[in-house]
């Protein structure tokens, strides 16, 4: 089940367990928030664009009822790892890995097949930022196989009308987050900002979408991560069903 | 100097006075909190779309040193109340005050004659929550005389190349406002949430952008309004130059 370079980690949560690859992209904070952040409703079906280990899914298996749950990854050596994730958790009968192109949904899925894309998409641009050599790794970060363009249009091809977009991505790209989810026909309706302290700036933001949905943004109270003596703050502790004393 | 229904306020910034009308819009933290939010270079030229009572040029020519502030206002009644405060505070030889409609700016000044423009537009669309009766305070909440694409549109006219906006609007406008911006060539760098107290989700943004700007956005931390007890955060009485002791 495990090859060289990799590792078994403990999701703290349901008993879940996660294989992944020390020298391709971990699974980090983000990912943990998106599962927070996103609703998935019961019976539903949801499909995760750039999926890379399956860390989305495997996070949404754990905490919600959805009948179908697809993760989409273009790197095989990713794809291959999520697929034996699904194995080791015995989620077969509702997780998909597909190794595939974002760019080619539409030869794969007939358009408005989900209620739900989640998605924690490359957050830099192309020409910004040192590329990390790894390629694997650097697909992760930088739009080289996709762009935020590509990522929102495709979403608006597989959702249903009335379906929900769930997004993390770093603050510089809300602008362009909000411009592209417009353009293609998804309304912005919630935008949660993340600190890692309470006095340093926003470095990340969830944001939801509802394809054609109507006009009115709500933006919730920041998300601090951790206290001024590092530890984790009560909000983050209950995302890991973890109650702290006062 | 005053009529019927009309006070004279201090405006605790360099002996500055303000006459306004109790029955008209009268000013409130947005535009103390926009006003410190715009930064303004000396011998600069800046515009107020919308201007009220002058407000806005009010505190901008008492912590700033441009050479020509504008306040373009389309209700007559607040644009003599205008033109009295500049008198009452000695300031004709810096700030005017012009009684116009927005839409007609062409035909007022040539095409990017401004360094700035800064404005408190009507939050509200024209058909959500209720209109004031009061006519005059309607056309300041409600997009009655001008929509937000009619002033975002007015200032990409107005601004020089490279030249700045400062605005303040409600979260629910945030998409509207950088779909809008985006679309009149004007690139949003800052925006800075404002809440009324720590546990409260913002009611107010900040957003600044420059007229064929360079892409990048900053999301600051957020303005806290009031400690829980009900008082002034320190960060905003230093808006007003108070100091306060721990």
């Amino acid at each position: 089940m495990i090859k060289e370079h990799e590792q078994i980690d403990d999701l703290q949560l349901k008993g879940l367990k996660l294989i992944q690859d020390r020298t391709l992209f971990c699974f980090g904070m983000d990912a943990v928030l998106l599962s927070n952040f996103s609703k998935i409703k019961e019976k539903s079906s949801v499909i995760d664009l750039g999926t890379g280990n399956g860390i989305l899914p495997m996070l949404l298996y754990g905490k919600y009822k959805a009948s179908k749950i697809v993760g989409l990854e273009i790197v095989k050596k990713n794809s291959d790892i999520a697929k034996r994730n699904v194995i080791l958790n015995k989620a077969e009968k509702i997780i998909e890995i597909i190794n595939e192109d974002i760019k080619n949904v539409k030869s794969v899925f007939e358009k408005g097949k989900f209620d739900y894309v989640i998605t924690n998409p490359p957050y830099k641009k192309r020409n910004s930022g040192l590329i990390n050599i790894n390629e694997e790794k650097a697909i992760a970060k930088h739009e080289i196989k996709c762009t935020l363009e590509d990522v929102i249009s495709m979403t608006s091809y597989l959702l249903k009308d009335l379906g929900v977009i769930y997004m993390v991505n770093r603050p510089e790209r809300l602008a362009d987050s909000i411009e592209l989810m417009r353009k293609y026909k998804i309304e912005p309706k919630v935008i949660k900002f993340v600190q890692p302290y309470s006095n340093k700036k926003p470095n990340l933001f969830l944001i939801s979408g509802v394809k054609y949905g109507k006009v009115f943004l709500n933006v919730e109270t920041n998300l601090i991560i951790r206290e001024q003596n590092g530890e984790y703050t009560k909000e983050v502790l209950a995302m890991y069903g973890i109650e702290r004393g006062e």
